[in-house]
């Protein structure tokens, strides 16, 4: 104590080790997870013709504010000014806010999607095809599986107001999930023009819209009654209840007649364009009935993208949900999410926007419509781990073997070293001198290497250029010429995994 | 004017396009060149046993601050408080900085990886050998080359006094280099203790280290003379300024007695092991009897280390270097510096730092000796980009082909499209329905898209399961089965190539 006492105030003061909260620290593993996933979604999106993207972590908020809602904007990290544009703040009087910053990060991959295309020094292609996997930061209160920084998987194509967009942009997902081995998923999809219909049949106030649908938007979880009371809550009459409902329930009637409340009785393994639901469902013939003009059309532009859907990978998965609403307000047409059985909330969602883009553009003429999907990575990566569906190669990053070594000097061990790289094989070297070799072995299987493999180099070895492989797993242990050592490690292999 | 008059004030807010000034958007062709480098960056550093690791975006200032000095300190960018603890900070007086901000953005990988290892609950091996390739921020002024968000490929030993730590981050950095096509490249090597052996032997003040180090660190520069007027200025005297200087230049001999300025005249051809300077610098011996006993312990260390590296694939390429300072306090022994021809500054730097880690343990007792080195991916690229160094397929992430379509059903487009993807081709699909054939092509050969192939499908082809591939270089067309456009491609490349 009294020593520490002599440190001074400085040295004694405790430095957290852990990350932010709501922020992780990815360890090897963690990574080898994670790029087994972004691996699987950017070849396939590649496969699509999508062409990759970045952005800054950093946006002026003139970018970002107004896109998100009041909620978004409350959870937006921004940027505190910095030396005289701080001091020139600090003088105000009142202080506010809005005087201390004018960047914030990124709060998703759409806006600064819409920004890039609006700028036209870029000169993108027409129909702009791309992908973007970065983190993105919401000051939400961080929970279990909720972050503050975490990845989405975005895809988008601009330009068009053609249906094989909406088509790409589902099919390729399907294609990512189904490649992940996923199984038991529903790419739900709805219209805004079917709710916005249904909402005026059931003759609800305009300004109710919003309110009314998030009350539908429950139905998966609190049930037909639960959001009646839930409208009657929201101030909607009891008889445009009672209608909404009615419509919602008798769209998502399935052709089979299964229960409606049931996900896709479909176990995947149809191949595309061979689905069991040869034609789009029962409950879309029904809705048509109780809809305007403007509605009916929003049904048949479902019934046509089911019926392309059915060509492509997302056919078995796709379902039309009349309950689904999504709450950002910048989709036009189109929307999606996708839902999983034992997942609160979806693995990400997506839709038709056709006046995003043009937001950036000063006089408010160029429109560029557009069709996306976000893929939450996070929510993937949890429910990948908790079904244990990551393949081997996926959990190990580390060294193919160790080089252990005895009473021989350091550059003849990283001369061997370089040898056996050169074989392609990832070699660590154990780094300290005089070390029992007991100890070097019981490293390389110690946490964080596991190595499977050990390579032993004494003086004999080294005399006769050969070296010593020892399998960690098996126990077998063979002296080979160094040459030799990366074929004898794929024999090695090939007998464990066959 | 008048129709912009009445869209109001709110529309006609003009949204800037660009992203933050020092940041950059990666269009698609950057970002196929920026994975070109880091593909081959996390490929050498695997083969070299070091695995991955990612922190977050956001850092405590507590973990930030004091280790970068005040001029990094002062070019943090911090996070802004949020909701209550910013309305307790608004109504404080008088406000400052601190009051505002408790984190901040990354600012590089070094400091992050030291919190990771001192933090216990992770059971990292004890020998932690980890790569780190993420952006920082810094807010500097941007410049030519100079952004504020900039990503660095780190690589660290932590855990180990031995010199295979040293050897093993320059042989990995060295056969990076090598294998991006660096062939001109020289890694500069000095010691702290050297450093601080030949102040002591000018008997310049310890005060005036860092400043006089400041000065030796330009001699590449601004030559000798400059370095004496600067020492001069600086307020060292005449006589050890002149010892100082006498020390730098003879310990910068070669053995060949090429010019001291000149960079390594090696040609980057020697394999490893074979190096044109079999022995240490004759510059090493020279220095040696100038230096007091810790001087001449750090000159052991470097002959030594030189003579491991022989052995791997920076042998060719280091080079003993008194002169070389670098600014970052925390080193303790050995830094490099990687030095181009054509290019000021440097392409990363990097060293051993034992007492770095330590500063978060809260009893200052737990050091971890550690050796890391970072490499700057963004002066990798600018250089590799002015000397032609990407290979061609560095320089295509579009589609393999675009497939054009008249007079058919959206459904069969979508559906051809997924039978070539089954193949293994990108696709790209054009969009929308009734365009003339030219103008799809056109779209093919425009920027942005550059697909080499266009796939030409219409009523014959699909009523015969065949599909015209055009190649877009040569013209050539032809009219094949389906099934046989991934061979008839791959045969149009490799006769191209070849």
């Amino acid at each position: 104590m009294a020593n520490e006492e002599k440190t001074g105030k400085k040295k004694r003061k405790k430095v957290s080790t852990k990350p932010p909260s709501g922020t992780r620290d990815f360890l090897p593993a963690d990574i080898a997870r994670r790029q087994h996933v972004i691996g699987i979604v950017r070849r396939v999106y590649a496969s699509y013709g999508f062409v990759p993207l970045e952005t800054p972590t950093i946006e002026n908020l003139s970018t970002l504010l107004g896109k998100y809602g009041d909620e978004g904007d409350q959870l937006l990290y921004r940027i505190l000014h910095r030396r005289d544009n701080l001091h020139r703040a600090l003088a105000k009087e009142p202080l506010t806010e809005a005087d201390l910053a004018d960047q914030g990060l990124r709060y998703d991959l759409t806006v600064p999607l819409a920004r890039v295309v609006a700028n036209t020094t870029y000169q993108l292609p027409k129909f702009f095809k791309r992908y973007q996997i970065q983190p993105v930061w919401r000051a939400d209160r961080p929970g279990r599986g909720r972050f503050r920084e975490f990845y989405q998987c975005d895809v988008d194509i601009t330009g068009t107001t053609s249906l094989i967009a909406e088509a790409e942009v589902c099919s390729a997902l399907a294609q990512v999930l189904v490649e992940l081995g996923f199984k038991d998923f529903t790419i739900r999809l709805n219209h805004r023009e079917v709710l916005r219909a249904m909402i005026r049949a059931a003759k609800i106030d305009d300004k109710l819209e919003a309110s009314a649908l998030v009350a539908v938007d429950k139905l998966d979880k609190i049930g037909r009654e639960g959001v009646k009371a839930e409208l009657a809550e929201r101030g909607i009459l009891e008889t445009s209840a009672e209608e909404l409902l009615r419509m919602v329930l008798a769209g998502q009637l399935q052709d089979d007649s299964t229960d409606s409340t049931e996900r896709s009785g479909n176990d995947g393994t149809d191949s595309p364009g061979q689905t069991k639901n040869p034609e789009p469902q029962a409950g879309l013939e029904l809705l048509t009935k109780a809809l305007d003009g403007s509605g009916q059309r929003a049904l048949a532009e479902i019934q046509s993208l089911l019926k392309l859907l059915r060509m492509t990978p997302a056919g078995p998965f796709v379902r039309f949900s009349p309950d689904l609403a999504r709450g950002l307000s910048y989709y036009t047409g189109a929307i999606f999410e996708i839902a999983i059985a034992d997942l609160h909330g979806s693995l990400g969602g997506g839709g038709r926007y056709d006046g995003l883009i043009g937001m950036f553009d000063a006089k408010g003429k160029k429109q560029v419509p557009s069709v996306g999907f976000s893929l939450g990575l996070e929510r993937i990566l949890v429910v990948m781990e908790e079904r244990g569906m990551f393949p081997a190669e996926a959990l190990n990053t580390g060294p193919d073997l160790l080089l252990c070594w005895l009473d021989i000097g350091l550059a003849d061990v990283i001369s061997v070293a370089h040898r056996l790289r050169e074989q392609g094989l990832r070699v660590e070297i154990f780094p300290e001198e005089k070390t029992k070799l007991g100890k070097q072995l019981g490293y390389a299987d110690s946490d964080g290497v596991k190595a499977p493999i050990a390579a032993i180099l004494g003086e004999d070895e080294l005399a006769l250029g050969e070296i010593t492989l020892k399998n960690l797993t098996s126990g077998e242990q063979s002296r080979i010429p160094l040459p030799e050592a990366a074929a004898k490690i794929a024999a090695w292999r090939s007998s464990t995994t066959t």
